[in-house]
């Protein structure tokens, strides 16, 4: 396997549903990553040692997923200059808000790339529109995998044309 | 002066109008302590240096006040056993909701003593109620304070009933 | 059995599923400690004997659990100068941000140190550090509980390195 | 001066000037009434005391303003069967959602009768309704007094009729 | 049956089972009240017909449950001075912060007396608390009533210190 | 089946459950309709496309549901002078507030006509009701559509008088 | 003046300089529009009576601005079939996000067309695309609207192409 | 100048105060970028041809700022695979979390990474950090500009400790 590019982080073990969605699209996109479970509260040093040393390795960018006060993907940006995208987790009560805004309030000179609530894929498509900054390869596959979602969105509408609504539900419930 | 049993931390200098709060009631109840401003973001390397010697320096409680994705507090209690008191400072365009929100929503095993968005007063009382675990002069001076609290209400509302309500306002507005 | 050094108070036995989590951590401590079912708003009377009497009583910290208008952990700490944690439960519609701001929200004189929504393991975890500013072999065992839970994240990436994320979900799953 | 009829009670006299709308109103309709300053948090037993001896006083309502973790309403209505108005106050950074949540998320058992924050005028409204239960001249009084909120309302429309929007507002401006 | 004292009303026919509350707790007071779903916008004619012929047929107090852009308790306290309770009922995605705040932030000039968010019991106490003001059996009966609840809470506090926290909740869950 | 008066919008299939509630108003309404899935950000050139066709086909009024940060009802708007709906989808963890904000705080120029969150039926009775501007015979539709609504609420009052609360409940559940 | 198309209503004169937004846009738009100060809450009568008549009187929309529990547009959509436009307006310490909850979350078969907080021009543009349904001479007008704040947009684009953003925000700033 | 490599989008020229500071922070680092006024809902086909032209014309990053229903950022990023960059901007009455929820909660697919509420300089550093993937010169300007901001908060730390909190506070004023 080739060297990893980006690396997943996640605070928690829980979040692996979550963040799996991340490691999915970037074997689909054939982008080497390597995936670690790496709190940023329970073991801040190991975690602040993967962030600095992440460049020397040749890791390109981080992405980070954490819920509550979500403090994995900010500890991260403050040991690297790589660019850090945040996946906010929704756990426990606040279900989210509290992840999205201790990930996305980040102070000036510090940023950290953030996507929606549980938005893991999405951290995965800007890692790879990051990439392909310099990879032309990886540019013409997002051009491709962005004409195949519009695709799908357009059999979707040619088949609710076709079969009207009630049709369409009872299909989509039958798969 | 005597050896600091509280360090103050704040994560810019623009909270210190705030954290003053803390400073200022740890000098009346004449409890030493330090004063730091140490970003978590920015210095990272050094804010972790800082919670990791604090015990051994003999530092007892620490305080932590941040606005934004105020992650100050809790990167600190990852790198101590002391009590970590933290204070969401408000700042910026959600005015301490996220602060408050990255402050005590922290997971299972590294708690974050939160007091109220700008309570560095009370950060303050709290960690001398923590050192009065042991020291019963401490104590003694919570109870006197504790207890002229009470006498200032008290002669506040004996002022209102000689008063009455518009004379009451007519006074406190020359002050 | 020893002398209870922390008391948890809860406002209703509905919260008793969510503070025996800070029973379960103080009994692993060999903390002695007490527990009670006692309302701020159906027995006050009794609630502030409580909270007057604990000082007396040897009790050393207090712990309050409750939803919606949480008002025991506050009307606990105004009747005592023992360091009172709450722990706001999510219950209801608002489902934890009414606990959470009722509890926190305290005013100038009077604090409550607040953990996460339904965070009663911290705030076990919490007291144990507060009594650890006295108690040499408390520190003791913060410091390898802190350890053991470092090494626990570190087992865990660990497995995730050997397994990969589908197996590790898979044997997660059958546990 | 007669016996008071309703006891106008406020956390602090930062609320003096929010609180003095309810006392304006009574005033208005001549009916009698106590003001207090009193913390649940600073004077928790005057609170109490004030809260269970109202009733044998001739008090027939009360009416509670608090800001932050306002548990003023909540404390005093655990002490008495007379009904509980609780004005929440806007204060600090969350700006009254705190104090609203504080006050009219009470448990089942103690309701507290919350209005608007900042809503001093209309808990004394309330008031006056529930006292115009027995009493026939409040009654009226009530009814003449809605009757010319009514008049003021209708006397505005028929002025922006006769002005159009921009001398009306010139004219407002001028007051 | 007597003549109702107090009518109950509701939006929709599914606010009934959280409505039932304040006719479970009236019922056991012995104090009689009618019951009526009847929409402010779906038949507002006939909501404002029943709030301004209230007082004529006798009622005393007017309790209105509803969610979303809850109008019900507004609309109806706009056509009567008797008091009217607001009972903010969850529904929907906003889950009852939409009806809270449509119902307790009521402009100067018409109060509605809030509840917490599905709190009609709460609803039934306060009506009943503001019947007390001129029966002296319903206050009777109120009181009672909140020794009963404190013993209920005493008993549960006994029965922990007996069983201890793991026998309790096991016995609860049998029940 | 005639041409198609109103364009129904969703930005995914998942959100057809929900604005099917649309399609069936407008069918009971016997108003002729067509429906489309064309997400703002997988289809945009299509969904503007749809947009700026609009009026040229005849359609009088578009609907647009969508979720998260729901662009689809504004970049309609955008592409067109005909009357836009939209109707905010609870969908992820912030479960439509995030679509609420998104859809209805349009810049001044580009009106977005928003109902409540999942609200399709009511976007549909809006377009209904935009269409009787000039057609007498949807006026009529509405009327009585209007007037039925409030016999349905006004029987449900009187089974309740009827029956009772629990025997309503009771029948309710069966059906 | 030619008999009004559009009657624009608002619960308080506090609102007028927001709703004058609305009237100043139809007045450019040379569409006749009367405007109301009518309270849903202190003359709910006179309210629900001009909402019943007016389509009578030849009114074709509805537009209604109100703050807090803005109750006034969803009290006058009770009364018509005509489209009504709601406006929340921003007042007291919630700032808008009550009157937008109480504006926009209206229960099936009764919809409010609600726009941003503050939003009156947009309510006005939205009121002139509903009449446009079925006036050419309005459509016309709007599409020309629209072409200008298009241009408006291109040439504050091109000046900042000229000038730079120093001197841009320097010659905004004289203005 | 250089080509531009990053493009600064904004809704309106009100966002030019908040984005200047991006513009600032490419300056210094060297960057060449343009800027451009250019709304989603004002001027949907040229913003939509900016975006797909960018690609071609060299831009690599793109950062779009806009506030209220903010979709100009999610809205280039429909019509391109280059990263793009949103900077919610606090405005109106919902001040910045209408903006944040409208940015950040885009659908699968199409992310957008985003930064603070009003945080323009940290969409520049990100900016810098994706270009820094493949140059080398501008990872060593943000090595430095990191460094730079680390010694700062070092000096200020010094500066308090050597001052104290009095003379610190005061020298800040003066300046």
């Amino acid at each position: 396997m080739s060297k990893a590019k980006i690396a997943i982080f996640m605070g928690s073990d829980s979040d692996l549903p979550i963040m799996k969605g991340a490691a999915d699209f970037l074997c689909e996109m054939a982008i080497p990553y390597e995936v670690h479970i790496s709190s940023a509260h329970r073991v801040p040093e190991a975690t602040a040692e993967f962030a600095k040393m992440a460049e020397e390795k040749g890791i390109e960018v981080l992405i980070a997923g954490a819920g509550g006060a979500a403090h994995l993907a900010g500890v991260m940006a403050a040991h690297t200059i790589l660019p850090v995208i945040g996946v906010p987790i929704a756990s426990g009560a606040l279900n989210g808000v509290d992840a999205l805004y201790a990930t996305v309030q980040m102070p000036p000179g510090i940023p950290v790339a953030t996507v929606a609530v549980n938005g893991a894929k999405n951290a995965a498509i800007l890692a790879a529109q990051i990439l392909a900054v310099k990879d032309p390869a990886i540019k013409e596959n997002l051009r491709s995998y962005k004409e195949k979602m519009a695709q799908d969105v357009k059999k979707k509408d040619e088949k609710l044309q076709k079969l009207g609504i009630t049709d369409y539900l009872a299909e989509k419930v039958k798969k």
